[in-house]
């Protein structure tokens, strides 16, 4: 409705494991028909969205690759980053966009960000630093899932958060040269979600780590979830040579700003109609919410699929942020800093 | 989407002046027909919304009323207390739901400070205060628009802004017994939009009011379209015996409270499961934005029609919003304090 | 130690009514004798500091300034106005500094925004916003004293708090010369302090008021002694045609300012070099507290008295800011607006 | 004056290496005599301050503790963790107070926090946050000092800023027992004082560290002289199983906690009669600074000596701390995460 320009679309063929659920979602979502075997699906569509759990992610999205569609993939691209090479590879021989699902490019004030940075009005960039914080497993009896498994989802919080993080670095900053990891995992056994038995963790509750940018700057970043009182808290701050910036997801319609002559950060609602995709919304002040980013992903991507341009962040961007993960996470076991290769 | 219990809709007639712009609009947002008469409408719909200019608000609505249709009427619900009575009656004498758009009673935080004023525990309200700044009119050049006209307008700050915190007071202290107002016009001539001339300011740039509620509590309030700096800020404040509470509609995911045995206002984002429409969006912690109070009130308020049910705020409310604000500009020319009748 | 320059004292004589009080306070503080009669005492300094209650500063002031010395009193400068006005006689008639210690006048971060309006960076000013928020009395057995008599104090949250707010409103806004005001008293009687009786409370908890400054700018004040959660939250806002400017008491050395080219409020801490008083203390960014503002104050006002230089704010000032209190105070009891004269 | 219990004391020797700065300061300050050597004054004191630059913290601290004098001594304790060694070891042997001048732990919201902390209401701890930003050496041009010269301050930001965070980090988490280490110099060469020539930065700019507790908790420690719009801006935050809280420099009369059952973070203004120090002040929300953390810490620390007391932070704390400082440069320099000895 506010994209009146975005390409028009057909819902085709709607995939997932349980009919009943799958029969009511098309339903309800306008899918023309289900089905739960995604090769069966595959050849007739022009895009594919790859919304399951990370193991789930490779042998469909590059399948469809292979049969010329289009691929969105959530977020991390894999879990491991041998795999995400794969996908990689198999997107550069498609001759067609690829995106991993880092939406917070996608947040007005994340780009307002990264139009500040690239006009130059920080500088030369010394640090960022990013950390994700949720909450939800502070109680050691909240029950086990499949994101506590690492042959299911890979890692943990490094994976799950520090994926977007990592996203946001190399978006807002560059390339990352050099880390070092810290995980943890602070409590080894959770009761199933049946409460009759427990099952191990095996993937980290929180990861930190230090890095070194191509380009001279230093970072720190972290995740966890075990952060009382933060359920969502995805920040992020740089300073440059000229100027500083700070971005709160719970709050983010806002960038704090401090540019050259600023006597303390400026506090921008990033809804004006000249900020990114603000023509398109409401008047000045009237906010979005995380919903949005979505819309603007999806208008980007599909735009990218129908006029055959260029979108970002790809399988190549997903790729790469999964080896600075597994840097980190190997860099952890080792005990010390590594290249990211 | 998130609401599969909304009663489904079918989109009839779209009112407008502009044939073409009526057209266009109708094509995008899924209208059967179009026509630049109102009249022509009114016996075919079941519901009709009128969001036209605040002088055109009385007599489709009275007539839909009168048709049986159900009716949503934006804010302020007539450019005078006379008139929004009349509306009232033709409300009370319909057997339909009637609404007046005061969209922020459909803020999940402003919903989640009611439920703790009616648990009781702020203890006995004292203080309720409520302003609302907005500075698109800073400029002295800023171009003459209709809202700047008091036969169209009714009111310029006052109507457009104050009746949204005439409605939050009244929703969540009780009703307004005595005001005592102050209006003031910065700028009494603005160019037209072409340019080439100029047009006088009929309305308020800014008003103040003092409030004496029913229960005993005390007011103020207060609205801006001279507030350098503040795009959309619609901020209030209660004190009660027992506690407080701060909400301010820029970040409106949020309500700062401080309850019995606190030492400081808490932070509460309202996005858990069992706060007001949690359990309809994402995990806590995933922002809602401006477009979504849209939603809510939206459902409520077919749910109230499909359903038979009572919806509020609705014209009788509205009529009481244009009775404070009546009273509140007599005041100010009178230079004394009134009772709201 | 960080005002060398500051005029060398002594300290004379200390004035109270319990003698070995007086006497364990004048080794404390290195006073060379005590005196429980005033009268004993005015002759032989050069400077009376009057830090009693409201209804003891007039007699002693007045006998001070005619026997040559110089006086600082405490704010409100008297119970009513008319008696405010006699010592503003007074010390018109002595050529002798005087002070009324309106002490928020000597935060750094005060004086800079004073700065920034003289050099009109907020351009034409629109709005004053006030407010000054404690809760010492929520409690309704919080026990009576003498602060709460009509005949001690003068008035209550209107006198002892909104005095503050007038005097900077008069300081960085200009002259009021309307107001309409409205007390309110929520709890009529309060327990003795032994617990054994009951007193009657005859001034207001709270007050809030309308003013039209002389120079066309709107405010809005308001104090109260009921707001839960607030220990001593002394706010305000203005806005001007380029920009605007807000404070806060419990931050006291931060003022967020939004000037033109912002696109928010910046976060200022005034603790640098070049800003007032900010050569005489540490590094930027090491905080000061509530003290220093009575060392500025004490180094302004004696420095004028040993330079024979005029200090502000003085009695005058302290006397124009009553009236504003008592057409406040007088616009409630007749529901009028008032002009102050 | 606020604190009459406190020991009185003598002021006897000032020691510098300026005659005549030191004589004006003795005057100002009220010192019996000077003296350029400090073997001249250590036997003739009960107590000494040694406030001098890092590489003469040594010797005269120890010398002064061999004479039996109390020594407190700026932190850092020494230019590197052998001499500080040495310095413990010297106050062990002594019967004598020593105290490292870690201030920020006698700021009453980081007291408020142990106490929080030591009574469980956090529960247990997971994680330490702790950052210092300062901006002084944004500029390439700032000029060069000795505390950029490793001689002379041992290091650069993680001596001058980091020992502060480590302290507190110590003191309110517990000890650190391996930690992986970043530093940076930014700016290889800065032009001295005079402008006529340059001098080589053979210190950090910034450094950043993981750290393991031993009590099982992980932590990130940062620290920069390049962070743009930040004066003196040190940071913690700890969340624990039961609760979280933050606290920041520039707002050091405030703590903000999140408890169990609390929604949010509550902002505690930590100025009530019975917070740590609160009843040597002023009435609750009268704000204390920067000045007022050295007034509680030579009160403790006054007091241990006229008592014969413990007082802490003492030597061994910070020649504790110095081991991180030390551990932290070694693991950068290896490229290894290595344990604190």
């Amino acid at each position: 409705m506010f994209f009146p320009d975005a390409p028009t679309i057909e819902r085709g063929v709607l995939i997932g494991r349980d009919e009943s659920a799958l029969s009511e979602a098309a339903d309800r979502l306008g899918f023309e028909r289900t089905t739960t075997d995604w090769r069966d699906a595959i050849d007739e569509v022009d895009v594919f969205y790859n919304l399951g759990p990370n193991h789930l992610h490779a042998e469909p999205s590059i399948a469809a690759l292979e049969a010329g569609a289009a691929v969105l993939c959530e977020k991390p691209l894999a879990a491991d980053d041998a795999t995400a090479e794969r996908m990689a590879r198999a997107a550069a021989d498609a001759a067609v966009p690829t995106a991993t699902a880092f939406n917070y490019r996608y947040v007005p004030a994340i780009r307002y960000a990264k139009r500040l940075i690239d006009a130059g009005e920080l500088g030369e960039i010394r640090h960022f630093r990013g950390r994700y914080l949720q909450d939800w497993l502070v109680d050691p009896d909240a029950p086990w899932s499949w994101r506590l498994d690492a042959d299911l989802a890979g890692s943990g919080a490094l994976g799950d958060l520090g994926a977007h993080t990592v996203d946001l670095a190399r978006y807002l900053v560059g390339d990352i040269a050099e880390v070092s990891g810290q995980l943890r995992t602070f409590v080894d056994e959770r009761p199933t979600p049946d409460g009759e038995d427990s099952s191990e963790v095996t993937v980290d509750d929180a990861y930190s780590a230090q890095a070194a940018f191509e380009n001279g700057a230093v970072g720190t970043l972290e995740a966890s979830r075990f952060a009382t009182g933060h359920k969502n808290d995805h920040a992020i701050a740089i300073h440059g040579s000229k100027g500083s910036l700070r971005f709160g997801l719970e709050r983010l319609n806002e960038l704090e700003v401090n540019l050259e002559g600023d006597r303390g950060y400026q506090r921008v609602l990033v809804t004006d109609e000249d900020d990114p995709y603000g023509e398109r919304w409401w008047p000045p002040g009237h906010v979005l919410g995380w919903e949005h980013t979505f819309v603007h992903e999806n208008y980007e991507f599909l735009t990218a699929v129908a006029d055959g341009g260029e979108y970002r962040p790809n399988f190549a961007d997903g790729a790469t942020v999964q080896r600075v993960l597994a840097a980190i996470e190997e860099s952890d076991e080792r005990g010390e800093r590594l290249r990211v290769e």
